[in-house]
């Protein structure tokens, strides 16, 4: 059963994405709710049911372990919400989750919002201590986001013949897109060689390649589609949505399916959001993507993930300026994780307000002319979960 | 709309709740899917979408963040798997995103399995201490679950003249419930003089009327209903599905809905559970139930939050015996959490495993004659996190 044009977004909002020293937890959740009821023409006391996703309510503030910490903040009593967590996929899962409440006539208005307090931490252990020495006892050991990402990116050199300044041409387009976006943490433009030059975090992946830790939060508003006019004529439309899981935290590395070059979930999920959508030709349908440039070298390879080319051409296409703005398909003309950050349990409903202002012709500067599909890819875990939705125009 | 004979549950599963020394947090999960899946004579590689309940992935190993864990553990991949966290409400907040998906159709045959590893503790922080640390500057001191559940046992004893006593016999009775359920971590009798001598928690609540830290894993599989007769003919049929958040985390002290005698969440989740199932007289209709005792105290306000008495009769009903195995309504047959202890994540799973068993006449020594219908109840954070589940025979 397709999802296609069943549901639509009928409010958005978004806070600053970088050190919101000046809000906490709960604060951020009213800013980014308050833009998308305001959008809806709702309040508080009309959402039905509600999804919080934050991935890691331990590493900053002691919140987001449960929907309470949503009702809390907003004042929204006597209504279900679940708290959704799934590595740094936890946003696109809350949004999917929320759509089939609706699918389903459990409610009519439903809320998707995801926050993440992660430059404001609680005195505590680090988490990445917490990790290394709770974790599998071989597996975890010198783990970090950095290497396991890293790992693709040089067998994708390995077999492609990709080059490292390919990865940071992606950060300089990223960062160039930033400049017009009033809510990412990093606006300035970045040359090849900063990027290059800037401190190497995991070889071949330098810290210019790698997305900053940022708080933030972003907030969706849907109903089933034939209601979406009664509380805004500028909806846009769900068209596709697919969500996957290809291996677990501790095995990428034996897993079969996993072949170091692609991220398994994204194919798996993006094909399931086609096929609802429609799509057979990613990279002429789509107007723009919103893709998880957490480091460089994943944006290049979710270009081939999500079928925008063939294997191994993902740096032709950064090279041919294909993916810039102006280009034959944008991808992340909010800046990306690499300019936004990455408050985690946000990031995937941040990519589905920026797809919506676009679609809505309402992005301002980045705005692409008539642009009428879009799609956000949100990935987590050492690549093992994904999220592809596609939204419309209406 | 309602959830009514919409979803069959097709299989059910349960490991010991124990300490499963034995037994890491993969280890019960094959246990708990694979008892589910025989039944619904089904492998893994048929699961289309799956829910992980897991409330504390940090307060033993470091598992559970998300769906990963549970793909990895069970081998299955390249499908959807969401982590769901609502404190102790997690198992059947699980359960309410499985049935949606069902209700969307966006799968044809789900799992909803939650699992909580508590008893081999990492080598770590005590959580207590990190929230006490890193929670609200105010509330947060001197949080334990028994205080917070102990506020409302003698709001409730001074409103309506409750006895301590009255709360120790709910102890006895789960007790001896529980030296019939081969899968309870305490199965011996206890006489009220051992729980009203047992060292003081929280008074008036007792060790013996406070839920043991345990290990366990429980996972029920579904479809929808017209489906299930492929699968196996000895299903049952969801009647009707409620869930709510009353309060937050720091609130309940000041939120004017929590009148400290009553679960505010567990009364609107239950009407509309009874809403969908057509129960207009629980106490009649319904033949069992399972609730959540993690305090002996909360069980008796959950006899009049679900309105099998009126407000402050709930000392009454456990006087009388009508909670008892042979009662008129027997409530916990399983021995309920005091007996069972409460993996969190699992416990919501765990009663709607008792509750299936029960329903298809196959709880051995516990069954009640011919049982029809049967309601799970699962409360989480301070009271303000419930889930009710109502299931029929078919």
């Amino acid at each position: 059963m397709s999802m296609k044009d069943k549901i639509a977004i009928i409010g958005a909002g978004c806070t600053m994405f970088s050190e919101n020293f000046g809000q906490d937890y709960s604060d951020m959740m009213v800013e980014s709710s308050g833009e998308a009821l305001e959008e809806a023409h709702l309040t508080g006391k009309d959402i039905q049911a509600a999804w919080l996703g934050t991935a890691f309510p331990d590493a900053g503030v002691w919140k987001g372990r449960s929907g309470m910490d949503l009702a809390q903040s907003l004042g929204m009593f006597d209504i279900p919400i679940t708290r959704v967590s799934n590595y740094c996929a936890t946003g696109g899962d809350a949004f999917r989750n929320a759509c089939h409440c609706l699918l389903a006539g459990e409610a009519d208005v439903v809320m998707a919002l995801g926050v993440e307090k992660l430059r404001d931490r609680a005195p505590q252990e680090s988490l990445v201590k917490m990790m290394v020495e709770n974790g599998h006892p071989i597996m975890q050991k010198g783990f970090t986001a950095a290497g396991t990402f890293a790992v693709t990116a040089t067998r994708h050199m390995h077999e492609y013949g990709t080059k490292a300044e390919q990865l940071g041409r992606i950060s300089v387009k990223n960062h160039r897109h930033a400049v017009h976006n009033p809510k990412a943490q990093y606006r300035s433009e970045v040359t090849l060689e900063q990027v290059m030059r800037s401190p190497m975090v995991a070889w071949p992946l330098t810290v210019l390649m790698s997305c900053p830790t940022t708080d933030g939060s972003a907030c969706v508003i849907m109903c089933r589609a034939e209601d979406a006019g009664k509380h805004n004529e500028d909806y846009v439309l769900l068209k596709g949505h697919g969500f996957s899981v290809s291996t677990g935290w501790d095995l990428p590395f034996f897993d079969p399916h996993h072949h170091f070059t692609a991220y398994r979930a994204t194919e798996v999920a993006s094909r399931k959001a086609y096929k609802d959508a429609d799509v057979t030709d990613p990279r002429k349908e789509l107007d723009l993507c919103e893709v998880h440039d957490c480091f460089a070298s994943v944006e290049l390879l979710t270009y081939e993930d999500l079928g925008l080319c063939k294997r191994g051409e993902g740096g032709r296409l950064v090279d041919e300026g294909v993916t810039a703005a102006g280009g034959e398909i944008p991808v992340n003309l909010s800046g990306g994780l690499l300019s936004c950050g990455h408050p985690v349990g946000a990031t995937g409903l941040r990519m589905l307000y920026e797809i919506t202002r676009q679609l809505q012709g309402k992005a301002g500067k980045r705005q692409v002319p008539d642009a009428r599909l879009g799609l956000a890819h949100n990935i987590g875990g050492p690549g093992a979960v994904s999220s592809v939705t596609i939204l419309g125009a209406r």
